[in-house]
């Protein structure tokens, strides 16, 4: 479309300072010819000390009048852990169905990495967003006596879990590799496990150009940094793709280059991009934060409503950015957000 | 004690040998006077299609008789996924309560590792044993069909996460750095979070001179990564501890090397002592396997019998046969054994 009506979601923290580079960037590499209007929103730990709220659905009923979300961080010391994450980040994911978190990992060429050996590694991970152990089912009794016993259900869904499964055998189908790992704990836990690898096993005979393969999650963990190569796109619950998708990070670069999408494939709410780093409250506000992250998430938002080209030129302007970096002294946030902005216009 | 009663099971694919190796470095690092006394079982996969049994209640009162356990591996991909799992090894894990599953993790000199650098690494996880997604709690409806439900409960007590968690505090007192890390996903699993963190910072206050921290389970992957450095003990949930000791396992020199205890404290039980590598049916029978890892977890078995020199002349040992592996031709499983045998006995 040749009009991008965008909520912005600065946050807390670094979030302020990488959403303003990712805006920068967005508005260089647009053509003339389509209309961004950007509306910002004050949620996170700011608004919640004002006022109580987190997320109401009066404002539910305006994001979802946006065709994107941009959000930067959300959370904060300040606030008890839960709260922010249950009551607005999670609270959004849920309410607007993000059932695909797309979370792409590729070692770009001088980017430092923690493993030996420079691995290729350029895989995308699809971790349910809208089930498992992240609904909030559950209780306590008893709290806070020696007799408490606190409960958290795991809730999935045959409806749920081929959504998710479909999404990322087409977006297997998509690669050169053509390849699909399902990663669960299906010999643990079986009734979970059974449903995601029955559905997975199903929607595969509709992929039959997708090799396909299975790996327990800790098993996954351990391929993760001996053997990265192996995996192109990996499908898995929400709970495990958290988890795998940081390891994921650190191993290709580190949060510093995250992206990741929450995204509605449908389009019957607006999807977010987000980095997946947090605010990092104890550099915020020092302009040591790299953008990159909220940058390339910028560049999957842009995929996401049909603007490839653009998304493609963002993606090639942070690689040749990473690969020059060693050479060039410490630059801040708002100085990467200016090479970038030039290297897309450019 | 001066007599060791030891139940073996050396299971399935690689199982059979390592434990052969096992054996022979204990029978080579015991004093003349104690006496050691061996009852082989049968358990696995082999069991299991001759009889359907995986373990009976005949099984637990047979084993119940024996001072410790020495285990192979268990499972084979002839049994569908689950069966032996929760048929066997949790089915053990739970009837003799062993809710300390402990599992060290030292890079020793010599050693590879995926991670650049050779950092330092020697910290042991604490691992709950007996509650959390582990117990078996939840069901499916529906199954089959486009509405079918999955649902998997974790557990959590106040009495199964202070018992643990006392034991973790305990560890780390006695060690000289005496830090200890809780590692969760608190801000999401907000009751069984809050469960674990009060009673966390309640133990806590009984050890003073234990510095602690808390780092959610997805961050706790970047830094074993990063800064596995940072961390002396850890103390977890079962599935997190589960995930993050393989993950722990590959960056100290790989499953080759990784042993574990599912220890009863009190002793009510006898505690079961095996390597954190599967059966590996891949290389079954071929002299593979590195019997290094089943090694040090029967240097764990005698610690927990409070035979502590013999375990330190084993672990030697292992680190002294480590630091020259690199310098000789490859050796079979019994080969590597032998040599272990040879050092410890002087
Ligand atoms: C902040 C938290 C709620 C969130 C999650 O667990 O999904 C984060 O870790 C992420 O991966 O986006
Ligand atoms: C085989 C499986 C049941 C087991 C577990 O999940 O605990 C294994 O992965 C382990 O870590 O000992």
């Amino acid at each position: 479309s040749r009009s991008i009506n965008l909520a912005v979601i600065p946050g807390d923290g670094i979030g302020q300072e990488v959403v303003a580079e990712g805006l920068k960037v967005l508005s260089a590499v647009l053509p003339q010819d389509v209309k961004l209007e950007t509306k910002e929103y004050d949620f996170g730990a700011k608004r919640y000390h004002a006022t109580g709220e987190t997320l109401t659905d009066a404002d539910l009923d305006e994001l979802k009048r946006h065709d994107a979300i941009l959000l930067g961080a959300i959370g904060d010391p300040s606030v008890p852990s839960g709260v922010l994450e249950r009551g607005f980040l999670l609270k959004l994911r849920f309410a607007f169905d993000h059932h695909v978190n797309l979370r792409p990992s590729k070692l770009l060429p001088g980017v430092a990495t923690p493993l030996a050996g420079q691995p290729e590694i350029d895989f995308v991970v699809v971790r349910e967003g809208t089930e498992g152990p992240y609904t909030g089912n559950g209780g306590t009794i008893r709290k806070g006596t020696p007799h408490e016993v606190a409960t958290e259900v795991s809730v999935n869904t045959a409806f749920g879990v081929e959504r998710v499964v479909r999404d990322a055998f087409a977006r297997a189908q998509a690669r050169p590799r053509k390849k699909l790992t399902l990663v669960h704990k299906n010999n643990v836990l079986t009734f979970a496990g059974h449903l995601w690898t029955n559905v997975f096993n199903k929607v595969a005979e509709e992929f039959p150009e997708v090799t396909t393969d299975y790996i327990h999650v800790d098993a996954a963990t351990i391929y993760l940094v001996t053997d990265p190569a192996r995996f192109d796109v990996i499908v898995t619950d929400n709970l495990f793709g958290d988890i795998i998708t940081d390891l994921a990070a650190a191993v290709s670069g580190g949060i510093g280059v995250a992206a990741s999408g929450n995204i509605n494939p449908g389009r019957a709410f607006p999807s977010m991009f987000e980095p997946v780093h947090g605010s990092a409250p104890d550099i915020a506000g020092q302009g040591k934060a790299d953008p990159s992250a909220t940058v390339l998430s910028v560049a999957l938002l842009l995929r996401h409503l049909g603007h490839d080209a653009e998304a493609a030129r963002i993606e090639d302007a942070v690689s040749a950015d990473l690969a020059e970096r060693g050479a060039l002294p410490a630059r801040s946030t708002s100085q990467i957000g200016d090479a970038l902005a030039a290297r897309v216009a450019g």
